[in-house]
């Protein structure tokens, strides 16, 4: 069976054609594949976002999607390139603990090192695997080459910390695991564990929950259950990162309205 | 009869995975749809400004495209959500004015809230609706599903107060709508109105009338009439928002050449 | 035959609309093209930057694809319109030397103006060929309407003075050509032409010749082959155009190590 789809993430901006290469490479090998931009706006060198962005989309794409994430600063060096199947889809990255919070708490995927010569752009830049190794994979995966094809079978991939709240009788202590484009902190306290009589405490600032922006006054501080399922703090029409100066790794308290 | 492709407008930029979420949605329900990115850079919350965007593209498409725009600073209160058929075409929208533009004149359109919740993403999140209730919308649009399935019928949009020119004998006073990435200033003097002996004046300057950018030297300010076929302030190979110091509704006089 | 692929590289931003404007006249004439963004993040007007960022590229894509450039200050102005057929691929753009690193050094490329007003969208604004030309001739194009249909044949096309690096006994003088998002300073040096007993100079510094980032230490300056197969001169994890404050056109000289 083909998988006709193929995501690109990376860190490589829009701007300098390096995409585009990869886009090429990829319809070179796979004409019938669809190429679907993810992001390639992570910041530079930031394997924790560039994991957390992906554990966001990859299970909403449909079976057999292959998706691509190049967040690589040890290009070139000996870390190893990866080809994982989880939950019916595919996941091709360097391993570097990108693949951390999608592979979270799945028992069943297989994983496998990116080392058959014959499935990469040759000859390998020490560069830019984009391009010469990661695209070429996808595109072959994508055509129906059977993951094992790639490589021997990998284990004990490298695995990011990532902190984990905690509950403590009615205090909750998390911390902001990264912001979004709109100042948005995001933090690592499940929505679960949150109810209407808990106020969040960050950057000296006591925050009420609620249950989406619009209930809140223009520019008031508000703490919701975010898309991903934990709290968020933000303002109303406004840029919650900026306004309280904070942002990854700062501490989130939840304890009970006073 | 299946409509497959499905624009994209949003401001939730391209960093953070949200637009990659929407990707999803959208391909698992409607694999066989094309789906093209729009823009996802419009200011965030910036209304007034994704009206624009969507006016300048959405009838170049071919008929029966889907065009979705989520600028949304009201998701998850009691705003609407709508599907709109104009042109042969469809406009997925929160009601909050983005669509005013675009149906601006149109007397045959059709509108539609959003309440049916089989064509929506279970739990429907409080703060993205963009996954949970646009794009599945869109795909299922795309699909085939009738217009009138999504919910009843929808009067009375919301619309934005759009400032018009004013002339007044051979005086004519505008304002900027906004200025694009280039520095144009774009204004809503219609060119109809604008002949080749007059000039326009904006933050105490004078500005000649010309064909084009060319007809300029370099660092010269100039008025054009632009691809929106309405006044334009720009500078040639420069910066007018920058060099001048306005923007957004900034006034702009067009008077006869003393 | 009909090509079925066309990428884009322009400098509009992603912001207003206008790539949108373009994908809506191209999905109009041609509905069953894919169409790909290369970039639409060239700094305004950088016909340089253009021209580097498509010469990376554009051989990586398929035969038949169509590649569309518009970056385009000259636009409304006599400055000609061209498409050209070159290794089986296609490339639309401005004749302003935008074409020149793609086109160098091949023999048996064929240029034609573009002149038959049957194939662009009528009236053709002064201020965006990019949708009323370069679009429209690209999807027909794609189509399948032959090369020499769109107007007469095109010779002595602007062609950019592109700096050539020098060798000197072991002395090598080259410079600058850009720097990219990770600020990797790119040069025009060789990379055929280096070995590791040689150190490159820049911005009074001396830099190592390495074989990747990954063989530096972290904030450590380095040179390396890049993926373009030049001199480049990178910071491991950090940005070496900010560090040394230098960026196109600054001297780099390689000698050997002391």
């Amino acid at each position: 069976m083909q998988s006709s789809r193929i995501t690109l993430l990376t860190d490589f901006g829009t701007q300098d054609g390096y995409t585009a290469a990869m886009r090429g490479v990829i319809a070179s090998i796979a004409p019938h594949a669809w190429i679907e931009d993810a992001t390639h706006d992570v910041p530079p060198g930031d394997v924790f976002f560039a994991a957390w962005t992906l554990s966001r989309y990859w299970q909403l794409f449909p079976a057999n999607t292959v998706h691509v994430v190049v967040v690589d600063p040890g290009v070139g060096t000996s870390r190893r390139g990866l080809v994982v199947e989880a939950r019916d889809r595919f996941l091709i990255a360097p391993d570097n603990g990108v693949l951390t919070l999608a592979l979270a708490g799945l028992a069943d995927s297989r994983a496998f090192e990116i080392a058959n010569p014959e499935y990469q752009r040759q000859p390998v830049s020490s560069t830019f695997h984009g391009r010469d190794v990661f695209a070429p994979v996808a595109a072959h995966l994508a055509r129906g080459v059977r993951i094992d094809a790639f490589g021997p079978p990998a284990s004990n991939l490298v695995r990011l910390d990532v902190p984990t709240a905690q509950r403590t009788g009615n205090v909750i202590v998390g911390e902001v695991l990264l912001n979004d484009r709109f100042g948005n902190l995001i933090t690592n306290v499940p929505g679960a564990w949150l109810s209407h009589d808990l106020v969040a405490a960050i950057a000296g600032r006591e925050v009420p929950l609620r249950r989406t922006y619009g209930d809140a006054a223009t520019g008031e501080l508000l703490a919701v259950i975010g898309s991903a399922e934990t709290l968020e703090i933000s303002i109303r029409d406004g840029n919650a990162a900026l306004v309280l100066g904070v942002g990854r790794r700062a501490e989130v308290q939840v304890h009970p309205a006073r």
